[in-house]
């Protein structure tokens, strides 16, 4: 089985690291990766400053895959994503003609103004291709294997439906989960034995309140349907025996 | 003004990064931390693998005044936290005597057998004050500047009301929100002009969709009441004139 593209995300606003705003896209995207089959290895969320996001932006365009940016693409001073990504990549950014024609019609129709501020939004690295939002019409853009989006959840669900078109197709991950009905500490031998068996499925215990006690969610995951029911089958087999 | 202390926070565990499970400890750490005044400048996600564990509190612990982690502290052969925080921090781990006497009379009360997995709970790295856990006794530890804490959200929180004790007392962020009633491309620049009048004053722009159309919240951020005030005047004369 070949190994999945491996992806990163990360957020960028200072309102999710005040804890003002509550993310929502870091699970959205989370759940769309899973379900075509891409590894997320690593989130991260810093600030809007440009050198946090160049080292963010350098640093995980460079280890995964893809990398899917949410957040700092709108007009004001505090918007500063597609600067940085492009001189975390080297290339060069100007007002992109494409970007102004898709922006210019969708403002006359709602009798905006455009202004310097809102030309802001079509600021597009050189060489990028646009992101459509179906929204708001400024877009987003790939470049290399960094895909730019908007951090408004209804506008960064919008684009990611996009992106999707433009990744690869992969084994999407199975998984099945097992309600365990103990702790942890009562089911951790015989998941921890299982695991060794099959090295291949990723075997995750997740204790929870059920409204009177703890138990566990054991949730078995693998590109492959066969051995991930072997697993499931072996698991469930040692439970019974507690 | 003293610049505030740092902090950064690593959430461990491959069920976020799947997207089964979403997560809620970043925003409560955050409010938690804005709350007491530490400034909260980068969140990492990771997986429950050794070396990305390693990796990610060496970097973070390195670069910031202090660390919460969540996650991976249970009995299951997926919680490696402490022996991964233990090993990044080049210190040795062992089962504490204190943490099984937190651990025995609690498991005790309720019926439940001690065993090897149970115990693992116990392990804590050498040299770490014990963070108590008033939901289910198995401790969290402080050890240098990294907090280690459950990723069981109840647990967490009951964790942190202990951390927030452990902490210096800062002077709190205050911030003042202005509804500014409007789409960003109105306010871009009066916001823009504002932020370089006060330079000491994060000024934030957030877009959202109210049901009807995209209007921008404005969040003034200080540690002094006065420039704020000041800044807050401001903004609003300037939006006055639109």
């Amino acid at each position: 089985m070949a190994k999945a593209p491996t992806a990163a995300i990360l957020v960028i606003g200072d309102e999710i690291l005040s804890g003002r705003t509550k993310d929502k896209n870091i699970g959205f995207i989370a759940d769309t990766l899973t379900d075509i089959g891409l590894d997320l290895e690593e989130v991260r969320i810093v600030s809007d400053r440009e050198e946090a996001i160049v080292e963010a932006v350098q640093a995980l365009s460079g280890r995964y895959d893809f990398l899917f940016t949410s957040g700092g693409i709108g007009p004001t001073h505090d918007d500063i994503t597609a600067d940085s990504v492009a001189k975390a990549l080297g290339v060069s950014i100007d007002v992109d003609q494409r970007a102004v024609d898709l922006l210019l019609p969708f403002w006359k129709a709602r009798g905006i103004e455009p202004n310097e501020s809102r030309l802001r939004m079509a600021r597009i690295p050189q060489g990028a291709t646009l992101i459509p939002n179906s929204v708001s019409a400024a877009p987003g853009f790939r470049i290399g294997n960094v895909f730019v989006m908007a951090g408004v959840p209804t506008i960064m669900q919008a684009m990611m439906d996009e992106v999707v078109k433009m990744l690869p197709a992969s084994a999407p991950v199975l998984s099945v989960t097992i309600e365990a009905g103990r702790g942890e500490g009562d089911i951790a031998v015989p998941a921890a034995d299982v695991q060794k068996e099959f090295p291949n499925v990723r075997i995750g215990s997740y204790p929870y309140h059920d409204g009177q006690r703890f138990t566990t969610r054991l949730v078995l995951r693998s590109r492959d349907a066969e051995t991930l029911e072997a697993a499931r089958a072996a698991m469930e087999a040692a439970l019974s025996k507690l």
